[in-house]
């Protein structure tokens, strides 16, 4: 039926399995699989010209490089196709030649996640399942409960207790089950895991569902288009679970391999000091460890990374760039991106970009390269963080003279 | 230069001025301005086919629509050309024929007030200006923040004290200089007024600057193009300071002036039961009052609407249906568009979804009718409102057991 896609190849083993669309790890060994492509055919379907005329305005826009027979017969969000900006004035307070700014917080649930979690919803219709669950930090609960509640699906939602408020107001909102764990993400991830398999509900846990990644590399996909496929020198974001940066790579050689691009991109992984085992194990050269999930950008708080294996080969593939940031680099980023660009990222979202300045400094990039810099999520998603990184307003009583002394002192 | 802007005319007196880039209200009488086209010029320049060509994707597709010689030097966010979706199964909810939904959350700052930001920006560029001000319950402040920051213009801008962090947040964030003012938003008006004309500051205050109800209009052209130009029975949304619903008409009347469409929708006015000053006097035939400002909608708790009369003229031009609102309907209904349609709205955002179904329930509309419904705001901007709307998920211990348990009573 999808003559373009090959198979489902499990990354561990080799094996290859026939693409079902409720397929999870690899029924031998229990490896990540990995949707693979004919390209040949890909290619004779689509060039750069053909793409240009088309009007869609979506992640669905790049149907022939996505795992799927369509857009599924229920109502959708309209996700992706998300601004791009060149950040001019942000790339002259890095001493950077070239920076654009691909603002994914302008999603339907504020998050890059919506792609991964409408292509979790066209799958699920394709799997003839009812009821979709996940376990999430809060972006991939609140993208699967919003673009599941829009195609009429229930949902079950495992959330770690410290997800921020905004992120939970989203799912009740939406209507999900939600289940609030008093634990790690890594405990949460796992009691969603017993509980999937004792209802048999369809399971979008990213890494488990290889689907998911095919969504999330459609951001790579409109970076490319948007930069009329003359890609940069760099590609920055930040690094959780692994899943994301995984599937921005892959968007990345799909397009290399149907000839769309005529040069792939080194990638800049970014993630918390206090909560980076995937850059750490880049960075040693030693297998990644667990680590304690110690950061404000609760969406990369991820001690045990799901999707490790696919990560670390897209950062080593790419001949990438890690850098850790603290805290107060991601809160200064924060106020960097709105004050110079307009861009208002939730911690996890700037970190990004708080890592290419941070690369900078550090003399891992050059400031002659050019970065796309992917702001993964909404800072209205987390307003306390927020208000810690650019503080609180002047309060005076309605009257002129308080203003002018007040005028005096700014 | 802009030939098919003919004059910025008084509606108190009738007299046309020229429509120079910072003229605010009537030198004359002090009544509001409307920037008035030459719709045979329009007319000569675009029609439904142009239209569909051309591939600009945000509220500067209407170019010839608005009253600026080009979208500016500066860089900009990209506004507007928000999702529209039909609503099918919140239609079948409540018992309507056909109900469509204006997402205009999905902005860069996440409201409508984008739009007019935008506007502001590119004429404070064209009148020379150095900064802007303005003052605002809090979306028409975080938007010219927002889009202020993008195009390097400073902002000094006047909030009431009791603006949701969210908006409060954006503004810091964008780098504002933000004065919080303990009272009234009407104190809060006047207080921003007397600085700006001490300081000689650009206007971007509604009603005030005629320009920005220009850019407001932007959400009917796309709706009306969204709908294919097949215009639906009624437009429902909420009403605060008359901005707003004076900007949407104006929009389809100029459509229709320029025979883009073939009939104008009638406008559902939407307030809330605490404060709506413009629908009781549509109601009551009497000249507006001030009201006290009781509601938990933020954006539309507006005693003293400042664009009364245009506001009370758009909806009896356009036969209008008036319909006030309880804050326990405004939670329900944001509860309803979440659930049924996946859309997040802020309490202000989803008053106009409530109007329409108490419209319905008080048989002010027939069922058998088609609306569209606008989303003013993304319900991320005041999420303990949404939490109140939807209630704190289940919590329980990382254990299967307990989880269980917990389903057995779900």
């Amino acid at each position: 039926m999808m003559e373009h896609v090959r198979c489902a190849k499990c990354i561990s083993c080799g094996r290859e399995w026939e693409a079902k669309p409720d397929i999870t790890t690899c029924p031998d060994c229990g490896g990540l699989l990995d949707i693979q492509y004919d390209y040949d055919t890909i290619a004779r379907a689509v060039n750069r010209e053909t793409m240009a005329r088309r009007p869609e305005r979506s992640m669905w826009r790049y149907l022939e490089y996505l795992p799927v027979r369509g857009m599924g017969s229920r109502p959708r969000l309209r996700v992706g196709w998300s601004p791009f900006y060149e950040a001019e004035r942000l790339a002259k307070v890095l001493g950077l030649r070239k920076l654009y700014i691909k603002d994914d917080g302008i999603n339907p649930t504020a998050s890059l996640k919506d792609r991964a979690s409408a292509m979790a919803v066209v799958k699920a219709e394709e799997a003839g399942a009812e009821i979709i669950a996940c376990s999430s930090t809060g972006n991939a609960a609140s993208s699967l409960a919003g673009n599941a509640a829009a195609a009429g699906f229930p949902t079950y939602i495992f959330v770690p207790s410290r997800a921020p408020k905004g992120k939970v107001s989203q799912l009740m909102i939406f209507g999900a089950h939600v289940i609030s764990v008093q634990g790690s993400y890594e405990e949460t991830f796992r009691l969603s895991q017993e509980a999937i398999e004792r209802y048999g509900w369809y399971n979008r846990n990213a890494a488990i569902n290889p689907y998911l990644m095919e969504g999330k590399k459609t951001v790579a996909l409109e970076i490319a288009e948007q930069l009329d496929w003359q890609m940069t020198d760099y590609v920055a974001l930040s690094v959780g679970d692994g899943c994301t940066i995984a599937g921005v790579w892959k968007g990345f050689c799909d397009l290399y391999a149907t000839g769309m691009i005529d040069r792939l991109p080194r990638l800049i992984s970014v993630q918390a000091e206090g909560c980076c085992p995937l850059n750490r194990a880049i960075a040693t050269g030693e297998p990644w460890q667990p680590m304690e999930e110690n950061t404000l950008a609760d969406s990369i708080a991820v001690g045990v990374p799901r999707n490790a294996d696919k990560a670390l080969r897209a950062i080593r593939d790419s001949h990438g760039v890690v850098v850790n940031v603290s805290d107060e680099e991601i809160l200064a980023a924060a106020r960097l991106l709105g004050r110079t660009a307009g861009v208002f990222g939730e911690p996890a979202g700037v970190a990004g970009t708080a890592g290419v300045k941070k690369a900078l400094e550090l003399g891992l990039i050059p400031p002659d390269a050019s970065v796309v810099s992917i702001v993964t999520g909404n800072g209205l998603k987390d307003t306390p963080n927020a208000i810690r990184a650019a503080g609180e307003p002047v309060t005076i009583r309605p009257d002129l003279d308080e203003l002018l002394a007040v005028m005096e002192r700014l």
